[in-house]
């Protein structure tokens, strides 16, 4: 392969300009020439391409976003779409497609390999939501602005002896929630992957209250309800003093934390490998700290992420 | 005067503790004797009241929130009230009191100088809103912690070509509004302080459009309306794809800025030069530079705040 | 088992708060109670020990630095110091040790658990050069600080076409260069663990700079030599306008990141685990994203820390 | 005036960018064109010259650094020099230049002015050592860094009982040590400003130890001496664990503050504003929160700037 696209779909996340930098310079280190395509897959479609080059992606590792722009694109889901794409793919004379995003991105590279074109997806989201990866590239990041916000909010909270509903990105997933939650000493994490019960809620509020803590943070994963209606319900059973924080997109932003940066360039570097020996039909991931490569229609079709809830347990006990 | 008490009211801001270190430190420098009170008023009443020693405030001059508690208590409206603190202050020996806060604040701080109790008052809001000084505690910090979401919030605007609305608090002041607009290079800032028009507000986001811009930032602050109701009146005039954020709370924490501790340990010291002087009925400031002190109760009576509007000004002509 | 004690000890690592927050946490939880030893094996010998209750650990996880103090204690190398400590923890009925820090940390560890008194390692040091994990306490906020001032340094390296060599911490290990120079976009990482050749990094900045690089930057691990020295010997093979920078210091401290306070939570909580069952001689580690135990003297004799030295070569590919 | 130039020149500094923007969107503004000048003097010489648009200054508010590069350029000091840089600037039309930098760029404005071509110099360093002007762009961002710098090495001092001497830049001027060792509540600031003994400095670390203080900061001007000189000479008094922090190059860079940001696009504003009434031979700067222009050649040959020595005594005071 001699030549090879690369764009970001979805939801921005932070490491994903670091992830393109990545295959750019590895591609041209293989000796490969890269193309940038704009908007995700409206770009795609719509011939938003263009070469790409050492110097494009240079001081890029350090930015949120994505320079490439990322767009919703319902449209990619007809065979039409698809097939239109592959005719652009082909007028740049491009021979297999990198894709950084999050589920939506990834059922286009599938829709691309199952019309022959070699496509590699690498897992993008903050979300960190998507099937074969440990972590996606961003979660790493969001976990850190979600902290960064509780320990804020803690100074408040302490201050004025109150109950704060703090309410995180994720999705369906509540990996945001669990890992920001036990890192920073949530007394309660609510997430759509384990029960809860107001009323139990409401109690461990009490319990800490009457053994004189002064504050109490309870992270809620936008995927089981939102903050004000969660507010709403808990003061059934008593006045908390709540408040209520909705962080949305604050969290989507900022300059990549270490980790994900590693994770986004070990990731675009062998998406670069793969492509080079004509492997496409793959998505990457990290398990058990290697970076692997799986089917990507197997494992779209046949896994589903799930959260580390040994942390739930864990804050649970932790939180006494 | 050998003994002075200090005390924090209504909503905490970051520099409140190293306010409260200034003046302990200073006072025992001074040769005097420092009370700190728990929970503002109320605690004044309730007679929560505690030696604070050197070590007491060490490692506290980086810490947001304050150490001593802050609470509403609209119950210090009353005489009875006002006479119950002045008792309470009495009975532990203590001959001035230093109160640290926001408009609240000062009116009960007026309280007791009008009963003969010589109170000073240091500004220390994020709010920017308190007559008889340039800045106040914690309005650096804040709009630094805007700013911060501001340029995390650009990335993603960016990456989808959004417009969004960011609502900042402020309460009926623009002040940070404004002071974050201008460092963020918001496309519009609508505050209390200047009339605006949405369609021209839509307008300018149209020709941001035309010209190739790729986000869309309008800051507005708290006291002109809620984001959501501002994105839908917006949407009236066209589909930007604008998304809200209501910044909220974690606006409120996070360590202080260099500039509000340095503001903080002048305005804490002074405070112990002037009740060492046995002057109270006077709240601190900063003008032009100069650290002031005034009459509270003509302060508080014939003087409003003003923000700096040549920033408004300024942001319209560096927003083109 | 029903008294544990716990003590940090060698340099200070940001995490270190939040292992003691979950081992007091998990602890009571579990029905036991825990004892702090202040400064280390030093605070052990010396009988510097007190009960640590649950609100002793509150408002503790997102401070870095160790609230109980840590120490040289060169004595503790002897049988005479080693039998003496054991006599003050039993002086305080403490039948199990939780020992919180580095290779020196370990031996101390692994002198007791000879002499038959149960004692759990948990990694904790910047540097990641514990044999028996994959990752150590504080090495993730550790090389998150380091890349927060390449970030900065690249921004005076390019506006001044200059060449930086940053020193960075790390003892015998090149694990923080490594990470953080991937993550920063270095140009060059020198490592102990790997060979090279000054005449070729000289060679490697001239072609940046005839290619119109701006910057360049070269992340240097302590353990291969000094900043100053390297840039002398640098010096030799051209001019490129070469500043040094010593990062030292700032690298220990700061706020832990999110990832470094769930391991401390995750190790903290399965020190309890182990010292509940009355096991001991074990030092704890994450191998493979698996909390795991391995027996401390075989892992202190017969294994050594190796750094990941596939991201050397990626980091080669990539600053092409 | 229809066409201006602008250039940086000297140390770069957070908030030359905001600069630049604010230069060039005024300008655009007001009807005029702007001409980016690269490398400082020596690209004005050199010819180094290209139109900037409102896109081109656009997402580069945040940006730490300068995008139009600095240069030391010595040869700038010559008639010759000075009159081919003249030569460039009218061939390619332009009228009026603004300089932004520190003492050297100043200088280079002032030649301008005495040729007859109309120069304003910004204040742009992160010393604050620039006469004419209360604060400099850039200082406010270098005190946060050194802040942040501050707390977290007071973090490992804390732990190991430790004392820290921490070299800070400022060239001659000691206002960085000042604000920043206030701010972060230093036990000592030594500046050129203001004398010191050595003596009396091992003096105060000692009293400190007796009571039970855990940690010591001292804050050295790097125009006093260098962080080992100092250490080494304090060691003749006493051994009181000290280390040494050089912060070096990593405070000239990073995102500008808010304040910065303010500060830099009401310089850049007012730049505009004079040189479209063709006024020349001005430096701006801002005194007692006014923004004033005064003449650059008075201004360097008879003011020189001055510390707000207020901070030493305070600093002094709180540091019982």
């Amino acid at each position: 392969m001699k030549r090879i696209g690369i764009l970001t779909s979805g939801g921005d996340a932070p490491g994903m300009n670091a992830a393109i930098r990545a295959v750019t310079r590895k591609a041209i280190y293989e000796g490969m020439e890269v193309y940038g395509i704009n908007y995700g897959f409206a770009g795609l479609v719509a011939g938003d391409i263009r070469r790409l080059d050492v110097a494009d992606v240079g001081d890029k590792i350090q930015r949120g976003g994505t320079f490439l722009y990322s767009a919703r694109y319902p449209e990619f889901a007809t065979v039409e779409g698809q097939l239109k794409g592959i005719e652009q793919l082909k007028k740049f004379g491009i021979e297999g497609l990198v894709v950084i995003g999050g589920d939506g991105s990834y059922h286009g590279a599938m829709a691309l390999t199952r019309h022959g074109f070699p496509a590699v997806g690498i897992p993008g989201t903050i979300d960190n939501d998507i099937p074969g990866t440990d972590y996606t590239i961003g979660f790493d990041t969001a976990i850190n602005t979600v902290l960064d916000a509780l320990d804020r909010i803690r100074d408040t909270a302490t201050s004025h002896v109150r109950t704060f509903v703090i309410e995180v990105m994720g999705r369906g997933a509540g990996d945001i929630a669990l890992w920001a939650g036990v890192a920073g000493g949530a007394d309660d994490i609510i997430i759509p992957e384990h029960d809860f019960d107001m009323e139990d809620v409401a109690k461990r509020i009490q319990a800490g209250r009457d053994r004189g803590k002064k504050h109490c943070l309870i992270v809620l994963a936008e995927g089981v309800m939102g903050g004000n209606e969660f507010a709403e319900k808990l003061a059934k059973y008593g006045d908390f003093h709540t408040r209520v924080s909705i962080l949305g997109h604050i969290v989507r932003g900022g300059s990549p934390s270490a980790r994900d940066r590693v994770l986004a360039s070990k990731f675009g570097g062998y998406a670069v490998d793969l492509l080079k020996e004509n492997k496409g039909g793959l998505c990457i991931g990290i398990e058990n700290e290697q970076i692997v490569a799986r089917d990507i229609i197997d494992t779209l079709e046949n896994n589903k992420h799930k959260p580390d809830l040994s942390l739930y347990q864990l804050n649970r006990e932790l939180s006494v």
